[in-house]
């Protein structure tokens, strides 16, 4: 543990009780100067830390920040946020962790961005989340799959997301195919997946979710929420980034142990296309229906009007009345 | 053109005749003394200029390098080799085209180089040639495709270097399902493909093709051979590489204008997989049957034993008695 963050345990330890400087000096091994710079730092960094002449110092808020340290705290996942990067501004998150998978490292590192100049939805679309509002992250995995099977990715993580929700928020919100997001029809949330892979295999997957947490309406786009407007209030971001990625690494071990079929059955269970009259845009190709449900594949089945069965793997889908 | 370029061009206009060097200064517009220094110049690089005492320069060979500016002369493509790149050293040829395209460098770039450090073929598996003895390139490029149909620019780079070989040497090469050129059962060249995607589509490909060109047997690791073991003589890369270039070139514009059935119908002419008795390993499955032939997604037909048919997009095959 670095110097300064030893500060910040000891007050965090403390909980509701005021600590002395004096006491954080000789515990620590540290001047009272130090004490009082490093007190400093950490409310320069938006920790809330009262100051009480005779009691001492008591930590009384974190900031609204993404810091790795934080979201780390008592994570407690196998592989996901194994290692946390956090950004003030990146262009992409999902373009920076797909350059750590290019050198080589290993699956489950996590980057996350309070803000990104050059944000991106599917298809080369842009995606915009107002600054300091959302949770950003993009998540570097290494699952051994043919490229086909990539998608099964997203349709994992729209799980692990509507799961993290209704932890956080007591919100349930519906998964539009194959990676949408939804509460009463507007979009809560993206999910960008993206690969660097051979024919026969996957060299590695960035999942890249964007999630409107604490926006308010005017800030964002016609047919946008956010939790906090479905809410009334304000959740703490760290602590719905924690049990995303806690979901997320639980939802990826059934997904790499061969468990695809579980993810599948939860996934119908929120899903808001299934059953519904939906045209399908993919490349070159249009398609109409009814979308009969997901397979053990993460392909989507369109009952045809003339009865034929199909399934696409990816596209837009429009969902008609 | 650089000033360099311009006495090297100077000597190739005049073919088999000798020009002067006073001649060369007047035209260029340089002095004796700058001639003479490039002339110099170009024999390092292994340009073979004979010297006459009254007669001047002359250019009699050019070097056994895969130089961009030779390999670009009258190359007359659309997309493929619009930029070419030549190393004399380097990791991987594919790792290079792949962080052009993730810079945004556009199609048809072609990265060369003599000599590969990591050399990778497929799964993961290392690829070796020995230096200076082959083709090695890759090739960005950016089809319009959705994922599952990439498999199409493997067997499009099949076809091109078949027909390649063909008009450089007339021999005729076999293909192995999915990506191995052979002669006599034995290895010429491979490829491998790789690709950065959305779910939906293509971001970039990048097809790296490996030609075994001027190695002897001896040089050769077993199971493989050279177009100069086959041939019982050398022939110019350079000259190879500006037809598998133009080649490509081709077979790309036919791929992206929708033709892929013309590819695909020249592979099953080449193929040595169709109507073999074989076994296809993909990621925890093995499929046992005879090879039907690719369809229209590129996809390899199997009719096993119990007369299903099923099709593999990616895989080992091992051809059976």
């Amino acid at each position: 543990m670095k110097k300064e963050d030893r500060v910040l345990e000891f007050l965090r330890a403390a909980g509701k009780a005021y600590v002395s400087g004096e006491k954080i000096s000789e515990r620590l091994n540290v001047s009272r100067a130090y004490v009082w710079k490093e007190i400093m730092a950490l409310r320069r960094l938006g920790y809330r830390i009262e100051a009480h002449p005779h009691e001492g110092y008591r930590l009384v808020g974190i900031p609204d920040r993404l810091f790795p340290d934080e979201i780390a705290r008592d994570l407690g996942t196998r592989r996901v946020g194994r290692q946390i990067l956090s950004y003030k501004e990146i262009g992409s998150t999902n373009d920076a962790a797909f350059r750590l998978g290019e050198q080589g490292v290993g699956e489950g590192v996590s980057v996350f961005a309070e803000h990104q100049k050059k944000g991106r939805g599917r298809m080369g679309r842009s995606w915009v989340c107002p600054k300091g509002k959302g949770v950003l992250v993009s998540i570097l995995l290494r699952p051994i799959l043919p490229p086909v099977e990539v998608s099964k990715m997203t349709l994992m993580a729209a799980v692990s997301v509507v799961r993290a929700v209704r932890q956080a928020t007591g919100l349930k919100l519906g998964i539009k195919w194959p990676n949408d997001i939804l509460a009463g029809g507007r979009k809560v949330c993206g999910i960008l997946t993206e690969m660097s892979a051979e024919l026969d295999r996957v060299n590695f997957v960035v999942v890249g979710i964007g999630i409107n947490v604490n926006a308010s309406a005017r800030e964002l786009p016609p047919g946008a929420t956010s939790l906090k407007t479905l809410l009334g209030k304000k959740i703490s971001r760290v602590e719905f980034a924690r049990a995303l990625l806690r979901e997320i690494d639980r939802d990826y071990e059934r997904l790499i142990r061969g468990q695809f079929g579980k993810l599948a059955g939860e996934w119908e269970e929120h899903s808001v296309t299934s059953g519904k009259h939906v045209i399908v845009r993919t490349i070159g190709r249009k398609l109409e229906g009814v979308a009969a449900g997901i397979d053990a594949d993460g392909a989507l089945w369109i009952r045809r009007d003339d009865g034929l069965q199909e399934k696409v793997l990816a596209g837009d889908v429009e969902h008609l009345r």
